[in-house]
Protein backbone atom coordinates (compact mmCIF):
# COMPACT_ATOMS: atom_id res chain seq x y z
CA UNK A 1 0.00 0.00 0.00
CA UNK A 2 1.18 3.64 -0.71
CA UNK A 3 2.81 4.92 2.55
CA UNK A 4 -0.17 7.74 2.59
CA UNK A 5 -3.08 4.97 2.90
CA UNK A 6 -1.97 4.12 6.30
CA UNK A 7 -3.29 6.39 8.42
CA UNK A 8 -6.41 6.03 7.03
CA UNK A 9 -6.43 2.21 7.86
CA UNK A 10 -5.04 2.79 11.40
CA UNK A 11 -7.82 5.17 11.95
CA UNK A 12 -10.53 2.48 10.34
CA UNK A 13 -8.98 0.07 13.59
CA UNK A 14 -9.00 2.83 15.56
CA UNK A 15 -12.86 3.74 15.37
CA UNK A 16 -13.31 -0.49 15.73
CA UNK A 17 -11.76 -0.85 18.76
CA UNK A 18 -13.10 2.54 20.24
CA UNK A 19 -16.49 1.21 19.55
CA UNK A 20 -15.61 -2.46 20.90
CA UNK A 21 -14.47 -0.73 24.34
CA UNK A 22 -17.50 1.49 24.70
CA UNK A 23 -19.68 -1.93 23.98
CA UNK A 24 -17.31 -3.10 26.58
CA UNK A 25 -17.79 -0.18 28.92
CA UNK A 26 -21.20 0.85 28.51
CA UNK A 27 -23.26 -1.80 30.78
CA UNK A 28 -21.27 -0.67 33.59
CA UNK A 29 -22.91 2.63 34.47
CA UNK A 30 -21.82 5.67 35.50
CA UNK A 31 -19.63 6.14 38.79
CA UNK A 32 -16.67 8.36 38.67
CA UNK A 33 -14.08 4.87 37.89
CA UNK A 34 -16.33 3.69 34.79
CA UNK A 35 -16.46 7.45 33.82
CA UNK A 36 -12.82 7.49 34.39
CA UNK A 37 -12.40 4.07 32.32
CA UNK A 38 -13.90 5.55 29.72
CA UNK A 39 -11.97 9.14 29.24
CA UNK A 40 -8.62 6.44 29.86
CA UNK A 41 -9.61 4.66 26.71
CA UNK A 42 -10.44 7.77 24.40
CA UNK A 43 -8.20 8.64 21.73
CA UNK A 44 -4.66 7.48 20.65
CA UNK A 45 -3.10 5.78 17.46
CA UNK A 46 -4.18 2.09 18.82
CA UNK A 47 -1.12 0.74 17.10
CA UNK A 48 -1.53 -2.02 19.55
CA UNK A 49 -4.74 -2.84 18.27
CA UNK A 50 -4.38 -2.57 14.71
CA UNK A 51 -1.25 -5.26 15.21
CA UNK A 52 -4.37 -7.70 16.68
CA UNK A 53 -6.64 -6.62 13.56
CA UNK A 54 -4.34 -6.69 10.69
CA UNK A 55 -2.20 -10.37 12.19
CA UNK A 56 -5.68 -11.67 12.67
CA UNK A 57 -6.65 -10.42 9.28
CA UNK A 58 -3.28 -11.67 7.40
CA UNK A 59 -4.34 -15.34 9.00
CA UNK A 60 -8.05 -15.61 7.91
CA UNK A 61 -9.39 -14.64 11.39
CA UNK A 62 -12.57 -13.11 11.36
CA UNK A 63 -12.71 -9.57 12.56
CA UNK A 64 -15.42 -10.33 15.19
CA UNK A 65 -13.27 -12.89 16.75
CA UNK A 66 -10.27 -10.69 16.79
CA UNK A 67 -11.69 -7.48 18.04
CA UNK A 68 -11.95 -8.32 21.70
CA UNK A 69 -8.55 -9.13 21.49
CA UNK A 70 -7.61 -5.87 19.92
CA UNK A 71 -9.77 -4.09 22.65
CA UNK A 72 -7.99 -6.04 25.80
CA UNK A 73 -4.66 -4.98 24.87
CA UNK A 74 -5.96 -1.24 24.47
CA UNK A 75 -7.25 -1.54 27.69
CA UNK A 76 -4.40 -2.90 28.95
CA UNK A 77 -2.02 -0.03 27.59
CA UNK A 78 -4.55 2.83 28.52
CA UNK A 79 -3.89 1.18 32.26
CA UNK A 80 -0.68 1.06 31.98
CA UNK A 81 -0.93 5.05 30.93
CA UNK A 82 -3.56 5.84 33.60
CA UNK A 83 -0.82 4.16 36.75
CA UNK A 84 2.00 5.60 34.71
CA UNK A 85 0.96 9.53 34.72
CA UNK A 86 0.17 8.95 38.96
CA UNK A 87 2.05 11.88 40.58
CA UNK A 88 4.09 9.33 42.72
CA UNK A 89 5.21 7.70 39.00
CA UNK A 90 5.68 10.00 36.21
CA UNK A 91 3.15 13.25 37.52
CA UNK A 92 2.05 13.69 33.80
CA UNK A 93 -1.38 15.96 33.69
CA UNK A 94 -1.56 15.74 29.75
CA UNK A 95 -2.60 12.56 27.32
CA UNK A 96 -3.79 12.12 23.92
CA UNK A 97 -4.46 15.76 24.53
CA UNK A 98 -6.32 15.40 27.59
CA UNK A 99 -6.33 16.21 31.35
CA UNK A 100 -5.30 12.79 32.37
CA UNK A 101 -7.46 10.80 35.04
CA UNK A 102 -6.32 11.71 38.19
CA UNK A 103 -6.04 15.42 37.48
CA UNK A 104 -9.57 15.25 35.99
CA UNK A 105 -11.19 13.24 38.86
CA UNK A 106 -8.43 12.04 41.79
CA UNK A 107 -5.37 9.90 42.29
CA UNK A 108 -7.76 7.36 43.81
CA UNK A 109 -9.86 7.11 40.80
CA UNK A 110 -7.03 7.01 38.71
CA UNK A 111 -5.64 3.87 40.49
CA UNK A 112 -9.26 1.96 40.20
CA UNK A 113 -10.02 2.99 37.06
CA UNK A 114 -6.31 1.74 35.97
CA UNK A 115 -6.80 -1.47 37.88
CA UNK A 116 -10.18 -2.00 36.55
CA UNK A 117 -9.19 -1.61 32.88
CA UNK A 118 -6.40 -4.76 33.64
CA UNK A 119 -9.08 -6.81 34.93
CA UNK A 120 -11.49 -5.78 31.60
CA UNK A 121 -8.23 -6.75 29.20
CA UNK A 122 -8.75 -10.28 30.53
CA UNK A 123 -12.45 -10.38 31.20
CA UNK A 124 -12.18 -9.65 27.20
CA UNK A 125 -9.93 -12.29 26.07
CA UNK A 126 -12.37 -14.68 27.69
CA UNK A 127 -15.21 -14.05 25.59
CA UNK A 128 -17.14 -17.18 23.92
CA UNK A 129 -16.86 -15.18 20.35
CA UNK A 130 -12.83 -14.87 20.67
CA UNK A 131 -12.69 -18.66 19.74
CA UNK A 132 -11.57 -22.05 20.98
CA UNK A 133 -10.78 -22.33 24.59
CA UNK A 134 -7.50 -23.45 23.68
CA UNK A 135 -6.85 -20.23 21.81
CA UNK A 136 -8.29 -17.81 24.48
CA UNK A 137 -6.13 -19.45 27.40
CA UNK A 138 -3.18 -19.36 24.88
CA UNK A 139 -3.61 -15.49 24.88
CA UNK A 140 -4.61 -15.10 28.30
CA UNK A 141 -1.51 -16.44 29.50
CA UNK A 142 0.43 -14.71 26.88
CA UNK A 143 -0.89 -11.45 27.61
CA UNK A 144 -0.45 -12.21 31.56
CA UNK A 145 3.30 -12.75 31.32
CA UNK A 146 3.80 -9.47 28.78
CA UNK A 147 1.84 -6.89 31.05
CA UNK A 148 3.45 -8.48 34.69
CA UNK A 149 6.91 -8.54 36.27
CA UNK A 150 8.58 -10.28 33.65
CA UNK A 151 7.05 -7.97 30.89
CA UNK A 152 5.54 -4.05 31.35
CA UNK A 153 6.22 -3.63 35.42
CA UNK A 154 9.60 -5.39 34.76
CA UNK A 155 10.53 -2.67 32.28
CA UNK A 156 8.70 0.04 34.47
CA UNK A 157 10.57 -0.84 37.33
CA UNK A 158 13.91 -0.93 35.96
CA UNK A 159 12.87 2.64 34.63
CA UNK A 160 12.40 3.87 37.71
CA UNK A 161 15.36 2.52 38.87
CA UNK A 162 17.79 4.20 36.40
CA UNK A 163 16.72 7.13 37.65
CA UNK A 164 18.81 6.72 41.16
CA UNK A 165 21.56 4.20 39.20
CA UNK A 166 25.32 5.59 39.93
CA UNK A 167 26.07 5.74 36.40
CA UNK A 168 23.48 6.26 33.13
CA UNK A 169 22.25 3.26 31.28
CA UNK A 170 24.49 1.14 28.13
CA UNK A 171 22.66 0.96 24.90
CA UNK A 172 22.16 -2.93 25.76
CA UNK A 173 20.24 -2.37 29.12
CA UNK A 174 18.61 0.63 27.67
CA UNK A 175 17.53 -2.13 24.81
CA UNK A 176 16.62 -4.28 27.29
CA UNK A 177 14.19 -2.10 29.68
CA UNK A 178 12.18 -1.51 26.58
CA UNK A 179 12.09 -4.49 25.36
CA UNK A 180 10.50 -5.40 28.45
CA UNK A 181 8.64 -2.28 29.06
CA UNK A 182 6.54 -1.66 25.19
CA UNK A 183 8.10 -4.41 23.92
CA UNK A 184 6.51 -7.37 25.54
CA UNK A 185 3.18 -5.62 24.75
CA UNK A 186 3.79 -5.03 21.59
CA UNK A 187 5.11 -8.29 20.52
CA UNK A 188 1.89 -9.50 22.56
CA UNK A 189 -0.61 -7.51 19.66
CA UNK A 190 1.71 -8.23 16.70
CA UNK A 191 1.55 -12.29 17.59
CA UNK A 192 -2.09 -12.46 18.57
CA UNK A 193 -3.64 -12.70 15.41
CA UNK A 194 -1.39 -15.98 14.54
CA UNK A 195 -2.84 -17.16 17.86
CA UNK A 196 -6.10 -16.96 17.23
CA UNK A 197 -5.22 -18.94 13.92
CA UNK A 198 -3.73 -21.57 15.84
CA UNK A 199 -0.55 -20.46 13.29
CA UNK A 200 3.35 -20.16 13.60
CA UNK A 201 3.48 -17.13 15.66
CA UNK A 202 7.26 -16.96 14.81
CA UNK A 203 7.48 -14.67 11.57
CA UNK A 204 5.09 -12.12 13.71
CA UNK A 205 7.16 -12.13 16.61
CA UNK A 206 10.13 -11.32 14.47
CA UNK A 207 8.32 -8.24 13.09
CA UNK A 208 7.09 -7.23 16.27
CA UNK A 209 9.75 -7.53 18.40
CA UNK A 210 11.50 -5.11 15.42
CA UNK A 211 8.79 -3.39 14.89
CA UNK A 212 8.60 -2.43 19.21
CA UNK A 213 12.06 -1.28 19.30
CA UNK A 214 11.91 0.98 16.32
CA UNK A 215 8.92 2.57 17.99
CA UNK A 216 10.41 3.41 21.28
CA UNK A 217 13.52 5.05 19.67
CA UNK A 218 10.93 6.96 17.40
CA UNK A 219 9.24 7.50 21.02
CA UNK A 220 12.70 9.05 22.11
CA UNK A 221 13.33 10.99 19.49
CA UNK A 222 9.63 12.55 19.49
CA UNK A 223 10.29 13.34 23.07
CA UNK A 224 13.55 15.10 22.45
CA UNK A 225 12.55 17.08 19.09
CA UNK A 226 9.06 16.44 18.91
CA UNK A 227 6.00 19.38 19.31
CA UNK A 228 3.71 18.88 22.36
CA UNK A 229 0.51 20.11 20.62
CA UNK A 230 0.74 17.23 17.99
CA UNK A 231 2.22 14.96 20.75
CA UNK A 232 -0.88 15.13 23.06
CA UNK A 233 1.56 14.97 25.73
CA UNK A 234 4.19 16.56 27.49
CA UNK A 235 7.42 16.13 26.28
CA UNK A 236 11.59 16.78 26.80
CA UNK A 237 10.98 15.06 29.77
CA UNK A 238 13.81 12.21 29.50
CA UNK A 239 16.21 14.93 29.08
CA UNK A 240 15.00 17.08 31.91
CA UNK A 241 15.19 13.76 34.44
CA UNK A 242 18.78 13.66 32.67
CA UNK A 243 18.06 9.93 31.46
CA UNK A 244 19.88 7.71 29.03
CA UNK A 245 17.93 7.72 25.87
CA UNK A 246 18.40 6.16 22.67
CA UNK A 247 18.89 9.83 21.57
CA UNK A 248 21.37 10.69 24.04
CA UNK A 249 23.41 7.62 23.41
CA UNK A 250 23.55 7.80 19.67
CA UNK A 251 22.76 11.15 18.73
CA UNK A 252 19.57 11.90 16.70
CA UNK A 253 21.13 10.85 13.54
CA UNK A 254 22.25 7.75 14.85
CA UNK A 255 18.79 6.99 16.51
CA UNK A 256 17.01 7.72 13.26
CA UNK A 257 19.23 5.45 11.58
CA UNK A 258 19.29 2.76 14.31
CA UNK A 259 15.52 2.79 13.99
CA UNK A 260 15.41 2.73 10.08
CA UNK A 261 17.39 -0.65 10.26
CA UNK A 262 15.21 -1.99 12.75
CA UNK A 263 12.13 -1.04 10.51
CA UNK A 264 13.89 -2.60 7.38
CA UNK A 265 14.38 -5.75 10.03
CA UNK A 266 10.30 -5.67 10.67
CA UNK A 267 9.41 -5.31 7.17
CA UNK A 268 12.07 -8.46 5.96
CA UNK A 269 10.27 -10.63 8.59
CA UNK A 270 7.26 -10.12 6.76
CA UNK A 271 8.59 -11.86 3.48
CA UNK A 272 6.73 -15.44 4.25
CA UNK A 273 3.16 -13.63 4.17
CA UNK A 274 4.33 -11.84 0.76
CA UNK A 275 1.97 -8.79 -0.48
CA UNK A 276 -0.87 -9.60 1.59
CA UNK A 277 1.75 -8.36 4.70
CA UNK A 278 1.48 -4.64 2.95
CA UNK A 279 -0.56 -3.12 6.22
CA UNK A 280 2.22 -4.54 8.49
CA UNK A 281 4.97 -3.06 6.05
CA UNK A 282 3.40 0.13 5.95
CA UNK A 283 2.48 0.52 10.38
CA UNK A 284 6.68 -0.28 10.48
CA UNK A 285 7.50 2.59 7.96
CA UNK A 286 4.58 4.57 10.15
CA UNK A 287 6.59 4.56 13.28
CA UNK A 288 9.71 6.18 11.78
CA UNK A 289 7.10 9.69 10.78
CA UNK A 290 5.27 9.71 14.70
CA UNK A 291 4.63 13.18 15.75
CA UNK A 292 2.43 11.44 18.64
CA UNK B 1 -14.70 -31.17 62.66
CA UNK B 2 -14.70 -29.82 65.97
CA UNK B 3 -14.74 -25.95 66.04
CA UNK B 4 -10.92 -26.05 67.62
CA UNK B 5 -9.79 -27.78 64.80
CA UNK B 6 -10.17 -25.29 62.43
CA UNK B 7 -7.46 -23.03 62.75
CA UNK B 8 -4.97 -26.34 61.96
CA UNK B 9 -6.70 -27.14 58.91
CA UNK B 10 -6.47 -23.53 57.92
CA UNK B 11 -3.35 -23.06 58.80
CA UNK B 12 -2.04 -25.99 56.40
CA UNK B 13 -4.33 -24.83 53.45
CA UNK B 14 -2.23 -21.16 54.47
CA UNK B 15 0.91 -23.04 54.12
CA UNK B 16 0.09 -24.57 50.99
CA UNK B 17 -0.82 -21.60 49.78
CA UNK B 18 2.20 -19.25 50.26
CA UNK B 19 4.56 -22.30 49.25
CA UNK B 20 2.78 -21.89 45.23
CA UNK B 21 3.01 -18.15 45.58
CA UNK B 22 6.50 -17.78 46.36
CA UNK B 23 7.71 -20.71 43.71
CA UNK B 24 5.50 -18.47 41.36
CA UNK B 25 7.84 -15.65 42.80
CA UNK B 26 11.20 -17.66 42.63
CA UNK B 27 12.20 -16.83 38.72
CA UNK B 28 11.49 -13.21 38.95
CA UNK B 29 14.25 -12.18 40.43
CA UNK B 30 15.20 -9.58 43.05
CA UNK B 31 13.96 -6.32 41.66
CA UNK B 32 12.66 -4.10 44.09
CA UNK B 33 9.40 -4.69 42.74
CA UNK B 34 9.75 -8.18 43.12
CA UNK B 35 10.74 -8.00 47.14
CA UNK B 36 7.35 -5.69 47.49
CA UNK B 37 4.97 -7.99 45.41
CA UNK B 38 7.05 -11.36 48.15
CA UNK B 39 6.45 -8.63 51.03
CA UNK B 40 2.72 -8.24 49.88
CA UNK B 41 2.39 -11.76 49.34
CA UNK B 42 3.11 -12.65 52.95
CA UNK B 43 0.91 -13.33 56.31
CA UNK B 44 -3.11 -13.14 55.91
CA UNK B 45 -5.45 -16.07 56.97
CA UNK B 46 -5.53 -17.24 53.61
CA UNK B 47 -9.31 -17.56 53.98
CA UNK B 48 -9.80 -17.32 49.93
CA UNK B 49 -7.42 -19.90 48.87
CA UNK B 50 -8.50 -22.58 51.72
CA UNK B 51 -12.43 -22.10 49.77
CA UNK B 52 -10.77 -22.83 46.01
CA UNK B 53 -9.01 -26.28 48.00
CA UNK B 54 -11.93 -27.27 50.26
CA UNK B 55 -14.07 -26.69 47.34
CA UNK B 56 -11.84 -28.57 45.05
CA UNK B 57 -11.46 -31.40 47.19
CA UNK B 58 -15.33 -31.95 48.31
CA UNK B 59 -15.20 -32.48 44.02
CA UNK B 60 -12.32 -34.59 44.08
CA UNK B 61 -9.96 -32.59 42.28
CA UNK B 62 -6.40 -33.07 43.26
CA UNK B 63 -4.32 -30.61 45.07
CA UNK B 64 -1.99 -29.38 42.20
CA UNK B 65 -5.02 -28.54 39.96
CA UNK B 66 -6.24 -26.62 42.55
CA UNK B 67 -3.34 -24.65 44.14
CA UNK B 68 -2.46 -22.19 41.26
CA UNK B 69 -6.53 -21.36 41.30
CA UNK B 70 -5.96 -20.98 45.27
CA UNK B 71 -2.87 -18.62 44.77
CA UNK B 72 -4.20 -16.66 41.82
CA UNK B 73 -7.02 -15.56 44.04
CA UNK B 74 -4.52 -14.25 47.06
CA UNK B 75 -2.52 -12.96 44.65
CA UNK B 76 -5.66 -11.10 43.32
CA UNK B 77 -6.35 -10.35 47.15
CA UNK B 78 -3.50 -8.90 47.74
CA UNK B 79 -2.75 -6.82 45.10
CA UNK B 80 -6.19 -5.09 46.41
CA UNK B 81 -4.42 -4.79 49.64
CA UNK B 82 -1.63 -2.96 48.59
CA UNK B 83 -3.57 -0.23 46.00
CA UNK B 84 -5.79 0.14 49.14
CA UNK B 85 -3.59 0.90 51.35
CA UNK B 86 -2.01 3.64 49.22
CA UNK B 87 -2.07 7.04 50.88
CA UNK B 88 -4.50 8.37 48.35
CA UNK B 89 -6.75 5.49 48.99
CA UNK B 90 -7.07 4.64 53.21
CA UNK B 91 -3.67 5.86 53.75
CA UNK B 92 -2.19 2.50 56.06
CA UNK B 93 0.60 1.70 57.48
CA UNK B 94 0.21 -1.45 58.99
CA UNK B 95 -0.98 -4.55 57.14
CA UNK B 96 -0.78 -8.32 58.55
CA UNK B 97 1.23 -6.89 61.13
CA UNK B 98 3.99 -5.39 58.58
CA UNK B 99 4.86 -2.21 57.23
CA UNK B 100 2.79 -1.66 53.94
CA UNK B 101 4.43 -1.88 50.87
CA UNK B 102 4.30 1.84 50.02
CA UNK B 103 5.71 2.61 54.05
CA UNK B 104 8.51 -0.28 53.20
CA UNK B 105 9.65 0.81 49.66
CA UNK B 106 7.55 4.23 48.12
CA UNK B 107 4.26 4.80 46.11
CA UNK B 108 5.68 3.74 42.72
CA UNK B 109 6.48 0.43 44.01
CA UNK B 110 3.28 0.18 45.42
CA UNK B 111 1.25 0.65 42.38
CA UNK B 112 3.39 -1.53 40.23
CA UNK B 113 3.44 -4.62 42.58
CA UNK B 114 -0.25 -4.48 42.78
CA UNK B 115 -0.17 -4.13 39.17
CA UNK B 116 1.77 -7.32 38.36
CA UNK B 117 0.16 -9.11 41.41
CA UNK B 118 -2.79 -8.88 39.54
CA UNK B 119 -1.37 -10.05 36.49
CA UNK B 120 -0.08 -12.96 38.16
CA UNK B 121 -3.42 -14.22 39.10
CA UNK B 122 -4.46 -14.65 35.79
CA UNK B 123 -0.90 -15.84 34.79
CA UNK B 124 -1.71 -18.71 37.39
CA UNK B 125 -4.95 -19.58 35.90
CA UNK B 126 -3.73 -20.07 32.81
CA UNK B 127 -1.33 -22.70 34.10
CA UNK B 128 -1.52 -25.90 32.05
CA UNK B 129 -1.75 -28.21 35.14
CA UNK B 130 -4.85 -26.22 36.33
CA UNK B 131 -6.91 -28.50 33.58
CA UNK B 132 -8.81 -28.41 30.38
CA UNK B 133 -8.62 -24.91 28.61
CA UNK B 134 -12.25 -25.15 28.71
CA UNK B 135 -12.14 -24.82 32.69
CA UNK B 136 -8.93 -22.44 32.50
CA UNK B 137 -11.11 -19.71 30.81
CA UNK B 138 -14.14 -20.17 32.64
CA UNK B 139 -12.02 -19.32 35.84
CA UNK B 140 -10.28 -16.41 34.14
CA UNK B 141 -13.80 -14.65 33.20
CA UNK B 142 -15.34 -15.00 36.70
CA UNK B 143 -12.05 -13.59 38.26
CA UNK B 144 -11.78 -10.72 35.73
CA UNK B 145 -15.59 -10.25 36.50
CA UNK B 146 -15.35 -10.88 40.30
CA UNK B 147 -12.39 -8.22 40.34
CA UNK B 148 -13.24 -5.30 37.61
CA UNK B 149 -15.73 -2.91 37.80
CA UNK B 150 -18.63 -5.08 37.91
CA UNK B 151 -17.36 -6.58 41.31
CA UNK B 152 -14.69 -5.31 43.47
CA UNK B 153 -13.28 -2.11 42.04
CA UNK B 154 -17.31 -1.00 41.83
CA UNK B 155 -17.31 -1.76 45.69
CA UNK B 156 -14.22 0.40 46.17
CA UNK B 157 -15.56 3.06 44.51
CA UNK B 158 -19.01 2.85 46.06
CA UNK B 159 -17.16 2.79 49.32
CA UNK B 160 -15.41 6.28 48.29
CA UNK B 161 -18.35 7.58 46.75
CA UNK B 162 -20.12 7.06 50.36
CA UNK B 163 -17.64 9.42 52.47
CA UNK B 164 -19.06 12.47 50.81
CA UNK B 165 -22.51 11.40 50.09
CA UNK B 166 -24.90 13.41 51.85
CA UNK B 167 -26.39 11.14 54.33
CA UNK B 168 -25.05 8.19 55.24
CA UNK B 169 -25.48 4.34 53.60
CA UNK B 170 -28.57 2.35 54.40
CA UNK B 171 -28.64 -1.15 55.32
CA UNK B 172 -29.21 -1.95 51.58
CA UNK B 173 -26.99 0.14 50.32
CA UNK B 174 -23.89 -1.47 52.56
CA UNK B 175 -24.75 -5.06 51.70
CA UNK B 176 -24.75 -3.95 48.06
CA UNK B 177 -21.50 -2.41 48.40
CA UNK B 178 -20.01 -5.08 50.31
CA UNK B 179 -21.66 -7.51 48.05
CA UNK B 180 -19.36 -6.00 45.38
CA UNK B 181 -16.31 -5.08 47.03
CA UNK B 182 -15.04 -8.56 49.48
CA UNK B 183 -18.33 -10.95 48.12
CA UNK B 184 -17.26 -11.05 44.85
CA UNK B 185 -13.95 -12.59 45.41
CA UNK B 186 -15.17 -14.58 47.91
CA UNK B 187 -18.05 -15.92 45.99
CA UNK B 188 -15.07 -16.72 43.11
CA UNK B 189 -13.27 -18.20 45.59
CA UNK B 190 -16.42 -20.53 46.96
CA UNK B 191 -17.10 -21.79 43.78
CA UNK B 192 -13.49 -22.18 41.82
CA UNK B 193 -13.70 -26.00 43.22
CA UNK B 194 -16.76 -26.71 41.28
CA UNK B 195 -15.84 -25.00 38.31
CA UNK B 196 -12.35 -26.79 38.34
CA UNK B 197 -14.92 -30.27 38.74
CA UNK B 198 -17.06 -29.09 35.93
CA UNK B 199 -19.78 -29.14 38.59
CA UNK B 200 -22.69 -27.30 39.63
CA UNK B 201 -21.79 -24.37 41.48
CA UNK B 202 -25.13 -23.47 42.74
CA UNK B 203 -24.67 -24.98 46.36
CA UNK B 204 -21.02 -23.25 46.51
CA UNK B 205 -22.07 -20.10 45.35
CA UNK B 206 -25.15 -19.74 47.89
CA UNK B 207 -22.81 -20.80 50.68
CA UNK B 208 -19.91 -18.22 49.47
CA UNK B 209 -22.64 -15.29 49.28
CA UNK B 210 -23.43 -15.57 52.61
CA UNK B 211 -20.17 -16.82 54.35
CA UNK B 212 -19.02 -13.47 52.49
CA UNK B 213 -21.34 -10.99 54.07
CA UNK B 214 -20.47 -12.74 57.23
CA UNK B 215 -17.11 -12.24 56.88
CA UNK B 216 -17.99 -8.42 56.29
CA UNK B 217 -19.84 -7.99 59.43
CA UNK B 218 -17.31 -9.47 61.77
CA UNK B 219 -14.91 -7.33 59.83
CA UNK B 220 -17.01 -4.29 60.92
CA UNK B 221 -17.08 -5.77 64.61
CA UNK B 222 -13.53 -6.21 64.71
CA UNK B 223 -13.09 -2.55 63.51
CA UNK B 224 -15.49 -1.25 66.41
CA UNK B 225 -14.17 -3.03 68.88
CA UNK B 226 -11.10 -6.04 68.11
CA UNK B 227 -7.55 -5.33 68.93
CA UNK B 228 -5.08 -3.82 66.87
CA UNK B 229 -2.09 -6.06 67.85
CA UNK B 230 -4.07 -9.38 67.03
CA UNK B 231 -5.53 -7.81 63.73
CA UNK B 232 -2.32 -6.68 62.45
CA UNK B 233 -3.75 -3.38 60.78
CA UNK B 234 -4.88 -0.11 62.00
CA UNK B 235 -8.78 -0.79 63.37
CA UNK B 236 -11.46 2.14 64.30
CA UNK B 237 -11.23 3.52 61.19
CA UNK B 238 -14.66 3.58 59.91
CA UNK B 239 -16.11 5.26 62.93
CA UNK B 240 -13.13 7.64 62.56
CA UNK B 241 -14.23 8.20 59.36
CA UNK B 242 -18.01 8.82 60.17
CA UNK B 243 -18.91 5.85 57.44
CA UNK B 244 -22.11 3.99 58.25
CA UNK B 245 -21.03 0.31 58.75
CA UNK B 246 -23.34 -3.22 59.89
CA UNK B 247 -22.48 -1.97 63.66
CA UNK B 248 -23.35 1.96 62.83
CA UNK B 249 -26.66 0.54 61.48
CA UNK B 250 -27.59 -2.70 63.34
CA UNK B 251 -25.58 -2.04 66.95
CA UNK B 252 -22.92 -4.26 67.83
CA UNK B 253 -25.47 -6.89 69.31
CA UNK B 254 -27.52 -6.35 66.03
CA UNK B 255 -24.64 -7.22 63.81
CA UNK B 256 -23.54 -10.04 65.60
CA UNK B 257 -27.33 -11.70 65.63
CA UNK B 258 -27.17 -10.64 61.46
CA UNK B 259 -24.11 -13.01 60.97
CA UNK B 260 -24.83 -15.83 63.17
CA UNK B 261 -28.02 -15.98 61.09
CA UNK B 262 -25.85 -15.78 57.70
CA UNK B 263 -23.47 -18.29 59.06
CA UNK B 264 -26.51 -20.58 59.56
CA UNK B 265 -27.42 -20.14 56.22
CA UNK B 266 -23.82 -20.89 54.54
CA UNK B 267 -24.21 -24.11 56.89
CA UNK B 268 -27.63 -24.88 55.39
CA UNK B 269 -26.63 -24.40 51.82
CA UNK B 270 -23.67 -27.35 52.54
CA UNK B 271 -26.79 -30.03 53.13
CA UNK B 272 -26.18 -31.40 49.78
CA UNK B 273 -22.85 -32.30 50.72
CA UNK B 274 -23.41 -33.86 53.93
CA UNK B 275 -20.69 -34.50 56.26
CA UNK B 276 -17.73 -33.84 54.11
CA UNK B 277 -18.48 -30.32 53.55
CA UNK B 278 -17.56 -30.16 57.85
CA UNK B 279 -14.28 -27.81 57.03
CA UNK B 280 -16.48 -25.76 55.01
CA UNK B 281 -18.77 -25.55 57.98
CA UNK B 282 -15.86 -25.00 60.28
CA UNK B 283 -14.67 -22.23 58.15
CA UNK B 284 -18.56 -20.28 58.35
CA UNK B 285 -18.25 -20.71 62.06
CA UNK B 286 -14.73 -19.27 62.25
CA UNK B 287 -15.66 -16.11 60.33
CA UNK B 288 -17.49 -15.71 63.82
CA UNK B 289 -14.95 -15.85 65.84
CA UNK B 290 -12.20 -13.32 63.78
CA UNK B 291 -9.91 -11.70 65.70
CA UNK B 292 -8.19 -10.51 62.91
Amino acid sequence: MAPGDFPAALGAAAAEVQAALDAALAPLGDLAVVQAMRHAVRGGKRLRGFLVLEGARLHGVAAPRALPAAAAVEALHAYSLVHDDLPCMDDDDLRRGLPTVHVQWDEATAVLAGDALHSLAFALLARPEVGPAEVRIALVAGLARAAGAEGMVRGQALDIAAETAPAPLTLEAITALQAAKTGALIEWAGTAGALLAGADPAPLRRYAQALGLAFQIADDILDAVGDEARAGKRLKKDAAAGKATFVSLLGPDGARARAAALVEAAEAALAPYGPAAARLRAAARFVLSRES
